[in-house]
């Protein structure tokens, strides 16, 4: 069994900061040590492998909750691979994602998530999970549900958006929603009222509003309020707890805050791209702003306020990507003229732990609460902690390097995702992963990659341990 | 022109306490005088009649805003006839009704205000107008709503429950809202997530819980907050302003009172039943309970304090009494083995005054907020005032000699409305209708119904007068 | 008895607006009759006078709850006395004042309430009543209360401000509120955290911050909002109800709403200063910022939209002046070099009507809430209705014409009160007062003064007829 | 130095629960291994002593945060001496307490520092630490503060309660709020409005409503969310953080909330006597309710529900046990016959662990929760952490092994507190302390106690890590 040791970092986890040295054996944390204490000293004799870290944070590998890797959607697909988006994802220090498989409305979830299992076996660079959207609740789907948890698919997303697509009625909502409050799964929510939407969205494009500014003005910030509402009341109803996706506005934020002041077990996922981007970049000219077409829709700057206190009192628990790309070229493109077809979706998976980091810097969020939301909270919202999210002795060794003085500037040139534009084009930011372990293996050495596709296991879930 | 006088009696509106007589010309008010005041003394030698209130409450005919005469529902229709419904409203001092024309699906809304002009013309006692319940939002529909307002519907009402039935979904609702914020129109909403209810409904009856008490219990409080919520946001979407009907749950009154906080112009009305009665008698034993059975449905007992909070707070302004009376015999027992096959509704509308007036003496509400909620309100939120609901120069001569000390005891036995039950069958309340005045006309003469089928005029009405 | 009619006007009261002639016997509203109908027409033939009103508002006369006629404060008093304050009162349309009668410390109620009864008597030219405020609460002036409210002195002003001056500790407080809930009288409070403001002043002072701005600053709106909550608090302890006195901070409403919501007795007053002003005033170079120091000071301009809101959600009752003029020069001048010497008041009795008749045109109220909050609310709260406040047969007949169309720029050179300067030197507004009647007799004709002193009869007042 | 291993426990924490391996040197935490993982197997060959966890929880030494020792207060003095109530801690599981030094009217922070110094020193069975409490806050103390901070006393108690005794007024408070924004200190607020109480005291007693119960009375619940709020103002206004000790009432919880939704940091301890015991406990008869008598009071057991919730939520995160011992006989016996004349105060230090376990097993929290409150917050809140309230690499080997299945009555014949009393006697609860290290050397092995007076060192603390 090979051992590395990790010495001389400042290792920090959503609980703890300390200078420890960590050692790793058989692809898990077998032990922590105090840097400098005789306990570690024997160590670095034995092992096959010492990384230095001095000067280094030694953080767990990212965990990111919510990813669309070859996803259709709008008559196209999503630009990345299981194969190059979590090699992205591995650049960009995550060392987990749960990605979505689909049900296809008429067929069975088992269908769609083979389908998923197709698609990413032998690919991954980095470890992998699923959750299952259910675009169908029928006696069978609600069945198959049980199952699904069992065998460690225990998150569900359904969507008040999408009709006709993704979309569920709220009788739908609430039977997917009982049957997790039987099974221990988790509902995820897409909460937008996409009904009231598209009577917004025929009316701009009658009236000649075709830009994708429109996009983030017809999909007003109190009917994604509205939703979360609804929702979380069916929750209640149902005696299930219920996890929103993707929040952007201050109202739904508000309506998340109200609920769990109550107690009641609702938790939200905000994303980056609504903590650093704003509808200035959905009006960028040319088109331009077609790069930032993504539902929930980026909102006014002030919003942005609202989402960092969320994450601050922990009424946001969660950062995740919803890293869904579509090239700008041949893609975005397809909504010229016509906003509501521009897949919605933006890349984003190795922008995240980075994003975060320079929060850290800016005064948003503290380290550990960076760790929290981006690695601890994530994986055990989902079921895979203390495996994932964390580095405690008998965790799975997913351990970033992290330079907290290296700066870098975000661009498409150096990028490693599979699309022709970054969201965050030009931005510099402090802060840069060195090198990443996943389950004791080098996948990213000093910013070379070093791991390879199939590296990355799928992982089953088990429910969700923020319910105990 | 005949002239009447009314004397010594103290004189309540929904501002004012003061000790006048009033003096009628031509079916309207024409003046008020201060009582023993020399303006006054002249008025008794020239009148041709002269009522003496002594003693008694002088108040303006209560304006009843929510009735369902000759309904067609459920499979059958409720009991009472234009007839005798207003007969009876004339009984329990309310000398305007507002009923609801019903849109049929696939049908024009001129063709249902047509029927509904066609039941109640040349049958009614004392005045009437209508609402327009729309079942088909659509594009014919909405350009209707235009000329409806211009002559003299003023007011929409949408479900958000009953699928299949008057339901509409959020765009149609929003597409409505829109409309109204165009034209001036006021849009009510009976407010529950039917599409969430039909399913625990479903779920009640496969499970054996069919008694009228398991109406109560799947419709949900959370259900109604739920969609008073929701279309209060749409309503804000929309720009337009909205009328909950039949508020029942603490949870929806809650809801109302945030939004009202905040300015928006959102109202609400709530009826004797929520207020007297509660799921306790939907639990009565031998099928009683279906006497109980309307939507939204009785709450516990619990619930009251909150409607009258919202009374004395003004987060609700209106009560009305959704009277919709199903015979126990022959209608409710079509539900015997199934609740959901009751028909949903209660008698009231010759009760509503009197509980109210009880309600005074039980410390709820002032003697002024009586007049205020029962008469001046409803008659100011569907554009009545101040032709009705007031007495005040110019108005209509509609106005009720109330005796404050009387009492009586509700009953099937002595009541006037077409339904072989009362709601209140047993109840001794303080306070009793002697003499009622339509436009000057004796309707009531010291108990005695003077009046007749085909007096009571069709009211067109001018748009909402809380929003100016 | 003298009649006089007023004719052809459009009668704007709290509830109703009518066109309707009103008839006046012996100084009181004797009849009101639909204007052409036959009633009125022999009126004016037997007419003493006839006013015609023609395309003239005929509204109730506006009563002041909140003025200061020669207060003695900060080592100066206040520049009007009661016959020009009074006069320039009916100017303004006002034909009720009540002002407030000061305990010294160490003193007894009856020994100052004697004091502004001398001060006042044979002075005023409309009608006058008085509150107390208590500056030395014991057992005593406890007892005292109990007289004082028999006698007509229904409300008592207390301080959590000015320490050493009027400032009562909260066991005080809870005490005169105890005492209220027993004898029916209503606390009124002055509500801002004196004791910690002062610290501030100090440090301000001590820091070279002397400039009248910084008495806006150091007296934060936190801590205004911190004493009206602590003062709803305590009235809730002793079971009383509470009325807070110019209330100027949008958090200061936000407690107040959210105690109303609870359904709880407490009631605000805001005042034309902070409606219609802001911060930016104080800001003013050359020390004319001291023009606009008073307390509670104005904020900035953010904070007028909470007011108007919570003037048309009925979160706040009444307008009154807080009508405190120090002139300019010789008074105001006391604080150059140290603000917290500047004379804490403004002026303004002449000037609330037309204000608020400009806050209708410029869409924050309508025409009835304009009379409401002015003319009704304030004459209910103190216990005056209807003898004061509205146009009713009965109720004293102080009338105002006024014009709706009539421009005119308010400014020092013009106005009545006795003063140098005026807060809103040449603004515009469109709106005027044309004739005063004062129990029937003309006060201001035609924008001539034929009032008196000695007019004015002091006006014992009923407990608060907003409780019941 | 001496090594020593504790293996095959549960260590759980605020953030993990792990089978793990915990290797001791010199008095701190060096590694933890995973359990069987053949990193730890070396440690026992070489250890000086391995202790058997097996079927134990393995947690860190609780941090009460909130004790009393020997203190002087109602004309006698706390039960426990820094001798026997640290030792009693230790029994409890508990191996670091904060205690409070008292500033005399009129003297110096500093010598009432080195009074608490001299009481305690060479007394503690285990490590205790300081606070102050401000009783005259003047420029002097105000400079003293950033002294204590400097040397390890970075926490400041001020009363709004016990007027003439320990209160302070509002400007006293803000100033104290100001200094210690600028010097990284946390005040800490007893918060109940004692100059209101001590009215309702007086009343009380006046009344002949003098026995236990009423001093549950007259501290009203809403004087306790009164001074909360207010308090909370206060330090909006200064800037400065602000920890609320000993909260009771729902009210107050309410108050904590809506600060901390707005993103205010704002913290709240409750005590487990709040969480377990209520008015019917001072309302037992013969005086027992004695024993019950602290401040704030003992709420209504429908108080508890909120207390939880709290907890839960996070709104408030510290559970301490405001350690207060008075004998029954001789000391509460001072109040007979006046309620206000009981010493205040309760035992509990002992008990406070247990208690919290079992709330874990009747569902009220998560075994991580009860570590966090109980444990991890106050170390963090109060600058101790991680050296004290984990069990990391580097921290102090403040160890407690406890048996989770043990059953314990808790009784004053067994309990080692100095007080002739429990509060919880006779109350069976399930878990007990096994063991206690204190830096790594046994104080309770296997229930004997083995520790010494002098042994717990006194401990400088940083300023609190909550804020970072």
């Amino acid at each position: 069994m090979s051992r590395t040791v990790i010495r001389g970092g400042l290792v920090i986890t959503a609980a703890d900061e300390i200078h420890a040295d960590v050692l790793i054996e058989g692809g898990r944390v077998a032990a922590l040590a105090a840097h400098g204490q005789e306990a570690a000293l024997g160590w670095t004799e034995s092992a096959d492998r010492v990384i230095d870290a001095t000067g280094k944070y030694v953080i767990p590998g990212g965990v990111d909750a919510h990813t669309h890797m070859d996803f259709p959607f709008g008559g196209t697909a999503s630009s990345d691979t299981f194969a190059t988006g979590t090699q992205a994802a591995a650049w960009g220090g995550t060392t987990t994602i749960i990605d979505f498989a689909v049900q296809s409305r008429g067929r069975s979830l088992r269908e769609g998530l083979d389908q998923w299992h197709a698609k990413s076996d032998a690919q991954c660079a980095v470890d992998y999970a699923f959750h299952m959207i259910l675009s169908d609740v029928n006696e069978n789907s609600l069945k198959e549900m049980d199952l699904l948890v069992a065998e460690g698919v225990t998150s569900f997303k359904l969507f008040t958006a999408y009709p006709g697509v993704f979309y569920s009625d709220d009788g739908q909502i609430l039977r997917a929603m009982q049957r997790a409050a039987g099974n221990g799964g988790l509902v995820m929510m897409h909460a937008e009222n996409g009904i009231a939407i598209d009577v917004l969205v025929q009316q701009a494009l009658a009236e000649g509003r075709t830009d994708p500014r429109y996009h983030g003005e017809v999909r007003r910030a109190l009917l994604e309020a509205e939703a979360t509402h609804r929702t979380i009341q069916l929750a209640r109803v149902a005696g299930a707890p219920l996890y929103v996706v993707h929040v952007s506005a201050e109202e739904a934020v508000a309506e998340l805050t109200q609920a769990r002041d109550k107690g009641l077990p609702v938790f939200g996922e905000t994303c980056p791209q609504y903590l650093f981007l704003s509808t200035d970049n959905l009006a960028e000219p040319d088109f331009e702003g077609a790069k930032y077409v993504c539902s929930t829709p980026l909102r006014p700057r002030e919003h942005q306020a609202a989402l960092w206190r969320g994450l601050r009192t922990d009424d946001l628990q969660v950062v995740s990507t919803d890293h869904c790309p579509f090239c700008f070229r041949g893609q975005k493109e397809l909504g010229r003229g016509d906003f509501s077809k521009i897949p919605n979706g933006m890349p984003g998976v190795e922008n995240r732990m980075d994003l975060l980091h320079q929060a850290v810097l800016d005064g948003h969020i503290s380290r550990r609460r960076w760790i929290e939301i981006a690695c601890a909270a994530p994986a055990r919202m989902f079921g895979l902690y203390p495996k994932k999210g964390t580095i405690t002795p008998g965790a799975d060794a997913d351990i970033v390097l992290y330079d907290p003085h290296a700066e870098q500037v975000m661009s498409a040139e150096t990028h490693h995702m599979n699309v022709d534009y970054s969201a965050y084009e030009g931005r510099r930011v402090t802060g840069r992963v060195e090198t990443v372990l996943s389950r004791g293996e080098l996948v990213i050495d000093q910013r070379e990659f070093t791991g390879h596709a199939g590296h990355g296991q799928y992982t089953p879930r088990a429910t969700s341990q923020y319910l105990s």
